[in-house]
């Protein structure tokens, strides 16, 4: 998807000649080819400069068709759809990184105006004197922003909201009736680490953060943007505090979050799910419609609508159940015996 | 207990009758009763307003004889005291959520006057020229209150306390020599949700937190007010960062709780109880005097004083230590038998 | 170590005669000796003072023979290295954190300047007008401090760092290239209770933090400084959010920490260590070069380099899935059985 320019500027079309001389990648292709956007392998538009770092050779619907080029190692790229200009790298993850940077610049809190920005705050809304409101920033009607708060550029809010004291959002579009409690993060960068030439490095991330109306997020919890794409938390979903939710997950309606919740990169959540306190769940792991994690769970592989799983790994909590009373009955009965 | 009004505005009183038409319940008993206050359904005081949800007949002691009205299911209505009004509603939680907010008020960050309301400031206190202090607030002798710290209307902090940067406290009493690191969260609001008419909504919550003197609270752990009532940390109790205290915990003297450590509502840990690193509590259980819980345990039933416990769900240490032993010890066994 | 004067104002050298009258300990030794400074026991230099509260008598090199003084039990006096002058007490780590406000004052948010003490930001740097920047911080060519931010006296913060809204910095030195989320906590005070003659008591931290080249911090986590050494953060390790370091941990290079993770005080992590989200690690444990640890699992003892370990406690990975898998198949050969 194109990225939202409320939170990064566009800083060119770029020809892709350019980004190969710039990553030191090989161009196969046109190289007049303009890139002015970045999108994720599997759905890029046009326009759009992907990358492709997996481990076998795409399949068929890996790599999108409209992408303008791909940065991707030398045995994938043949494997590339016709059209896909073929930037070809040891490194793609990292060679697209450092392209990204010359297509897109992150908005930043040295764009930010201080409360000298508060064109686009309602007269109804209340802003305290000490928080701070990016350029750009919105905030509706009757919302309460709380001291020492910070608005990052763009941002947009709706109505009836109450952002707490020392909360920080950024890159996000937050709905109605939206409570935000105090020392809460949204929209900062995911945990997405490469390995670059020199180590580790952290991959630039250019997506959003969507909460819908009616969204409840905890004390000092953590809700990351998207990569290319966008974090999304469903309507009347409520988060407890210091729970983590990383980049691109996509949580729907009136799913409840106990304290510690831990969920992993692109998860999906259906509606009405539960997790108990201490929940971790793996990365691209799917929690059917109105499953239910027991507390201290760590799941590592789907979940299908309406279960209710335990343990860790986590599993049916039936099974999970007799296993430890089956373990214990053994255990008691050996020492008997001797 | 009656609200502190340091906290919450009441703007009441309120007829019972006017309840009953503003949240569309039945109303079965004198409709000019007034209403001025809230309490818990089991002791609620005279005036108060509760709710009964409970998914069996309420047993004598479950509603106060003393509150002035209840929020109840139609099938209970028989089963309340002689003297308190019945208002019978389908959702009797989210019924009195409503009806709350027509009797009392809480102060927001809106009522707080920033840095020119010190006038409760001690002075041999000192304010960091960016904290913000809210209406009413008082602040001790040689209390030092960190920069951009956010202390809400009507907070009273003791003497000889140092809160850190960046924290936010609000509808809390805080005693003599109590240290709050940087970020912690104290007072915000517990994780209370109930299902409304069109989906999951927060009860609002009513209580206080309570710090005795000389706790100290780590960076970035939170600690939620009470629902109706208070949330207690007793003297000398050390929290670690990132720990999470629920509405309603009651905490002794001398506890000591690890990183991570997970107390959910209204648990209860006695004197000298010590949590590792990473140990989640189930709501509502109590753990006695000096009892000890290993790391990354998580407990869901009552531990007698004095005992160590360990594993998930939480067992004595000895029996948790035993079953992963025997268990190792078949495993390699069947091995080797192969 | 020296304790740096950017962080603890050095009060004086003190006789250790008077040292023994402010604790009531019990002098054996010449009470003229002058202390300037703390030390761990094991490694104190001359003029620092430490103690000893081990449960045996100390064996070769666990006191320095180095140090000035030391306050330890009676019965271990005559174990101390001939020329450390033996403070006696029953308490000897309580004794000596009462000296240690002696001789040495933490500098407090009192000391810093707020926005008015920017001389050492250099001038491509950019400070948000919000920030506060204590008293002889030092912030680098181009590095970002985000609105709300505390940079506490003292702190020194590398080029080309990105240090984000409402985080706050004391005790440490930043090196270039680090990026900070917000929220996230550097610095703070350790986790170091002791029992004092009233009950539980924070011993004072007297070390640093220090983050080199390329690290990133995720927001909301936090990261101790020393107690009286320092916490140290290897080249290019990543961070996530809400992960806790405790006290003295050093960890190496490229180090990757998913959410959560809980690194206790002392803890040892070679380079390439990666930890899944939900990681304890207990104290003092060393885990291995490359070692990698499971999502959700406790470590309690010793990783070797290159290992993969799963489960609480922490087994090789393969142990620990062969375990699972075996339980579960006798349990329900149990059920069919019946």
């Amino acid at each position: 998807m194109a990225v939202d320019q409320r939170f990064y500027e566009l800083l060119g079309p770029v020809a892709v000649a350019e980004l190969a001389e710039l990553t030191g990648a090989e161009l196969l292709g046109d190289g007049t080819v303009a890139v002015n956007g970045l999108g994720a392998a599997g759905h890029a538009s046009a326009g759009e400069l992907c990358y492709y770092d997996g481990v076998h050779a795409p399949a068929a619907g890996d790599i999108s068709e409209t992408a303008a080029a791909c940065f991707l190692k030398h045995e994938y790229a043949d494997a590339l759809p016709a059209g896909v200009v073929a930037l070809v790298t040891a490194l793609p993850r990292h060679a697209h990184s450092v392209a990204a940077r010359a297509i897109l610049r992150q908005r930043t809190w040295r764009d930010a105006q201080g409360v000298a920005a508060k064109t686009n705050v309602h007269e109804t809304a209340y802003v305290a004197p000490s928080a701070v409101i990016g350029a750009g920033a919105a905030i509706g009607d009757r919302t309460i922003i709380g001291p020492n708060a910070v608005i990052g550029p763009g941002v947009q809010i709706g109505r009836d909201c109450e952002i707490g004291a020392n909360v920080s959002i950024r890159c996000a579009l937050i709905g109605n009736n939206v409570n935000i409690y105090a020392g809460a993060r949204i929209g900062e960068s995911g945990f997405g680490v490469m390995m670059g030439p020199e180590g580790a490095e952290d991959a630039p991330q250019y997506g959003r953060v969507i909460l819908q109306d009616h969204v409840t997020v905890g004390a000092n919890s953590c809700i990351d943007r998207g990569a290319f794409d966008d974090t999304i938390i469903g309507e009347r979903t409520k988060i407890d505090n210091l729970c983590q939710i990383a980049h691109n997950v996509v949580a729907g309606r009136n799913v409840l979050m106990a304290s510690f919740a831990g969920v992993s990169g692109s998860v999906t959540l259906g509606d009405g799910v539960m997790l108990g306190g201490r929940v971790g769940i793996a990365d691209h792991v799917k929690i059917g419609d109105g499953a239910q994690i027991a507390a201290s769970s760590g799941v590592f592989r789907e979940v299908a609508p309406g279960q209710t799983w335990g343990g860790t790994p986590a599993r049916p909590i039936r099974q999970w159940m007799r296993e430890i009373a089956w373990l214990q009955k053994q255990v008691m009965g050996d020492r008997k015996g001797k």
